[in-house]
């Protein structure tokens, strides 16, 4: 099949390694031309513009960082609706809010082209490994179009609804992410400081009410779950400034729809504190660290 | 064997109910003569004090809604330490602060009274089934007298360390329940106003990062889980102001112990805020009904 | 003076008004006729768009509602950089983001034109008194020549720095408004339930540290301040829409700008759970409602 | 007159001191025998008890850390009602919680013994100044009674209403000025994060609607007010852990009222987390240094 990927950074690179793997043939476009030669080793064709890529794609991939370029790729004096006509599917799998991948697809729409949002979970590790987890907003239709290609990149594509869904289903769970491990956080402190051994509270909090992802998977106390971030420096797994990144979409989302979101606004601005004190770069779950005296 | 059973309210009098089946003779105490003359039916025997209930007694239980009375139970001059020599366990199964159950179980220690601590989860369905989860804090010693009448009361008997510990597990676990609790009731109601089928967002939910107890087996939103209280109006579970109760020991355990627990405090406070609109009667799920608006 | 005058809504058609009374011709811009025919009769021109309306003006003033509405009010194909030539000052006297004033500032500057920022407080009855509140971010020389014109619709004509600088001395200001106004309820609500009267709590506050414009003009408890719209109902004072949009503001350029700003954010859930409860349309001083019982 | 004077802390001794001054005759009570004995070298008379102190003198005055501790100083068996007949007056200027000085005085009253209390602020200069402000909860006949005395330690007398109303007016007080110091922090971080001068910005607020004691007379930006603790390296003031007393005492008397106070609880973490940080030993207008980058 032929296929345009355009964003080609730390996640569109190994994704578009895996459909080149599968063996379609690839357009590509990114403004990184070390990423491009790389890839074009592998077979693919390198593209001058989005506009270019598009051109005789047989499906339009892209994987950009915010919504600004998501516009322009698609909208662009030199963007990939300039360069197909009617009936080429399409599916943007960045994470942006989910007002503007429905604005573009209403474009899209009125040229025949349907596209839909795909944004993914599961890291870059992911990315690589081809397990990630596509929530996809799409017609039932163009859901079905999408499904086969997507399973070459990942190992569980979910349709989420409609155009703009999978961002919504994203940026909702990634709110309640945010905020169960500041949670967690907070009650294996407390527990911590009043006394109680802290891998017995992790235990009882597991097989009790409290429990969640954030205490079971990925408990933010070092030592009880070995393969946490949390056991190794809170080293490798989901930056806070990603978690950062996903609690600004859901905070503005909620803010143009009027909807309060109370506990998803501060636990965004305690993330925003731990980056302001220079912790970013860590796993999110780090956030415990300002809950305990430091040594 | 012959127990003293202290507090006899709606979570005393089924745990009491079940130890009069199981064969046990009991001393009763309670300010509530109706509910004394009714347990005295099936066999119990009516004491005038706690003093008087504790007398000739092998073990000592307590269940009593907040720390005033568990001091004055066990240390007024009608109370427990005043009937019984050395050597005589007991446990107290209240909610309370764990410093106040410190600090009574040291005056106990020095009469070579063991008292240990064991709050309860379950709710009033769980204490007539005999179902009940019991947190115990005491030594191993104790732990292991305490176990099989536990048992016969409950159904998980977890160990938690020693004497306090029982109750820094629960305020530690149903801290965070309050909060995950929110955190699915913004995620969801955000979900909704975003325009995602919110049985579709509970799903991915549940098979992702933001999964929790809150979210599958408690889920705030009506129709999706149906057990639960918010399918049949957000009545018969964990009432608002019990979970208010909860909040409020963790944040003032916490307070004493100069530990930070920033959710902790708002979700007590949105609990609060839920209470004073009139609805600390309904299941503390109802909290969801504050993000959506009145139809 | 000949001054281009675009947007006449409920804050420029008063302040455009205050202009013609003072002598000036102005060309007028709105998507609102019946507007612009009133403001015609009292002898201003009508102009077809934004870039005629520039054309022949010696200053131009816009009062937009939003960011989206300057940057095509000053950069598309009609817009007023394509009506004038260099030279020509202008001044966006819209309560915007900073960093869009920015932006159109520098593509402005490109053409030899100075764009300053002057948002307002006062509100509509400032604006048709003509006592408005201008905070000007502009470069020295520019302020001067904006000055002497917005005097004429104003009466403290505030230079905040260079450009961006008075939408940051608004947004400023009005976050940390907001939060006084949740405080001051917070307090007064609290001692009211305690048992002390608000009157003497009130005079008690304003003579001591908590003291703030919040609780002396603007009290939000009824019948302390005789002028405040506590006093009358919570009408005809800053609306708390208005309070939500500033504080959109205010969190969203922190969130650019990584600056957590968390009692900011937190108030702006909570006047966005005012609004949701269907109180948005009352003042903003009105969310002391929600911290008593209703009667 | 003969005074009895008990607890004679940092707040307690220099009052103490005033009133040797002004020609009393004192009893003194304190464990510590140093500032006993420092005291007595200036005329006062060292009593074994409160008990002791209250027998023979005229009028009661108690300053105290604790609840705990004014308890035991009135009721004890060694306290001051069992020294003293009906018909003295007494007056506990400690700050605590309104329901137990509303408690002892309903103890002290059916012995016949008004006892009102004078929480004070103003801090130990104004201590040692007699430039104290008194909060006083009294009966107005008990008031015009105590306040020519605690007009010799104190500038403004302030009656607040009945028993107990001192101690609301204080946390309500306190807790709205540890609310707008965040507030004046975060907007002050937030305009010199977005770019604008910090000293302009803090003139506009002062004079417009966001000014309020925190930014006027003790703004926490360094360099903005010479007399504030920040342009003394946040020495000198009312420290991080006396508001974190205050502040606990608000929402303490809050959560037993069932009345919310949202700022005001996440005021509390917020300053508590300061503390864990190893910065409550600072003045509390240091709250904004967890707003600003580490330099």
């Amino acid at each position: 099949m032929k296929i345009a990927f355009i964003g080609l950074g730390n996640m569109g690179a190994p994704m578009a390694r895996n459909l080149l793997k599968a063996g379609h043939h690839l357009h590509l476009f990114d403004l990184n031309t070390t990423i491009l030669n790389e890839l074009a080793a592998l077979g693919g064709r390198i593209s001058e513009s989005p506009r270019h890529a598009a051109q005789g794609a047989e499906l339009i991939i892209t994987m950009l960082p915010a919504a600004a370029h998501v516009r322009s790729v698609y909208l662009g004096d030199d963007g990939v609706l300039a360069g197909i006509g009617s009936g080429v599917p399409a599916v943007d799998c960045s994470t942006i809010d989910p007002q503007t991948i429905r604005d573009v697809a209403a474009v899209a729409a009125k040229q025949g082209v349907s596209l839909g949002d795909a944004p993914v979970s599961g890291g870059t590790g992911g990315a690589q490994a081809g397990t990630l987890t596509f929530m996809v907003g799409a017609s039932d239709k163009h859901f079905e179009t999408l499904k086969p290609v997507l399973a070459q990149m990942g190992k569980n594509i979910v349709h989420c609804g409609d155009i703009g869904t999978g961002q919504i289903a994203k940026i909702c769970n990634n709110m309640l992410l945010g905020i169960t491990m500041i949670g967690v956080a907070e009650a294996m402190a407390l527990g911590d400081t009043l006394g109680i051994d802290t891998e017995v509270l992790a235990k009882i909090i597991n097989t009790s009410t409290g429990r969640c992802w954030s205490s079971e998977i990925y408990n933010p106390w070092p030592g009880i779950v070995d393969t946490a971030p949390a056991s190794r420096g809170y080293t490798g797994g989901f930056g806070a400034e990603l978690m950062l990144k996903d609690l600004g979409l859901a905070t503005e989302a909620a803010r143009v729809a009027h909807q309060p979101v109370i506990l998803g606004a501060v636990a965004q601005q305690l993330y925003q504190a731990m980056s302001l004190r220079g912790e970013g770069g860590k796993d999110f779950s780090a956030i415990v660290e300002g809950y305990r005296k430091k040594v």
